[in-house]
């Protein structure tokens, strides 16, 4: 018996949450993507989400927005009731509540960063709960797949991935998805990281007169 | 030319949003299917957003949550920031940023009735953007599309719906979607509306003491 037995490991989500806990800003400053084993392109970290690159992307520039909490699927996000009487109940509802909004409502600013820095304008989220919905890791996460218009030429950048080869309409166990390069997710991570940024605290903070 | 090349025939999202204003209660009473053709079958309508059943299920309980507003794209949502300085701007922003949360608010709950009208356990989340994202109707919905268990026998319905019988893992552009038969549409709705009002207003209300 070994100590991954007696210790198993812990949901991988979690162990992202919990080596990115929520700073002051949401969008976290060059965080370390070695705090966690495979490597963490992190994004956003509030306290209710997160969100980093797919270590498998389906296409360049796949995102996972994922909760700060373990919900395994997005029926486990009960919001209160009037049920809820006793301040422990109450209290777990009301971060379920806050999270599915949180949810909610960095879809459209990732979005929005995404198709910033990937120069895409079609894109699927997704969102699979059980085994039979192809969920993988059990716990909540949202799928932001930039679609890439087929054979579609675009200029390399900085000599690495050229997004517009990629083919569109590869979708879970469809197509190939390979390993994110460590050094391409970094690079990828912080201009979506600026891009969020600029969505959050506008952009005519970046005009300079 | 005909009066529809003149007044071309609006978004039919838009059209099922104005045809049912939101009431005071997000779960609509007895709303007439009628008031739009096809017929919509309604489940919830809040000043932000509408769920009704997709008139082409992939799977029976398919179910589409699109906003109150036109937004084309995810990205259309695009909240408040700095540079938002005169009130209309400030008001449509503050509209958006509402809308997105209350996407994120009722997807748990929509997920919750689902399952416990159609005793499903496994669904997906689906929201394209784009045409090269199978996007249809040009107006934000997330699709909930359960997946029933391979060859599985459930109870009849009221001799209708035999919803185990439903192969799992039919996707967009995949497998046969037929359309909605209205009165097992009529029905369904009813039954989400009731468990939807059981999971706002918690169950306690309906226990018979």
């Amino acid at each position: 018996m070994s100590a991954d037995d007696i210790y198993p490991i812990p949901c991988a989500f979690c162990n992202i949450s919990s080596a990115y806990p929520a700073e002051t800003s949401p969008i976290p400053s060059s965080p370390d993507p070695e705090k966690v084993d495979p490597q963490c392109h992190l994004i956003l970290s509030t306290p209710h989400v997160l969100a980093f690159l797919d270590i498998m992307p389906i296409s360049p520039g796949h995102i996972l927005l994922t909760t700060r909490n373990h919900y395994r699927k997005l029926s486990d996000l009960q919001p209160p009731t009037p049920t809820h009487t006793d301040w422990a109940s109450q209290r777990t509802a009301s971060t379920a509540l806050e999270t599915s909004r949180a949810l909610g409502e960095y879809l459209p600013l990732l979005s929005r960063a995404l198709c910033a820095v990937t120069g895409i304008e079609d894109w699927n989220v997704v969102q699979n709960n059980g085994e039979r919905a192809a969920q993988v890791v059990p716990h909540i996460h949202f799928h932001l797949i930039p679609r890439y218009q087929e054979g579609r030429k675009e200029t390399q950048r900085n000599g690495r991935t050229d997004y517009g080869m990629l083919k569109s309409w590869r979708m879970f166990g469809r197509g190939s998805r390979e390993d994110l390069d460590d050094e391409e997710g970094e690079v990828l991570a912080g201009e979506l990281r600026e891009a969020l940024k600029g969505e959050i605290e506008g952009r005519c903070g970046k005009v300079k007169l």
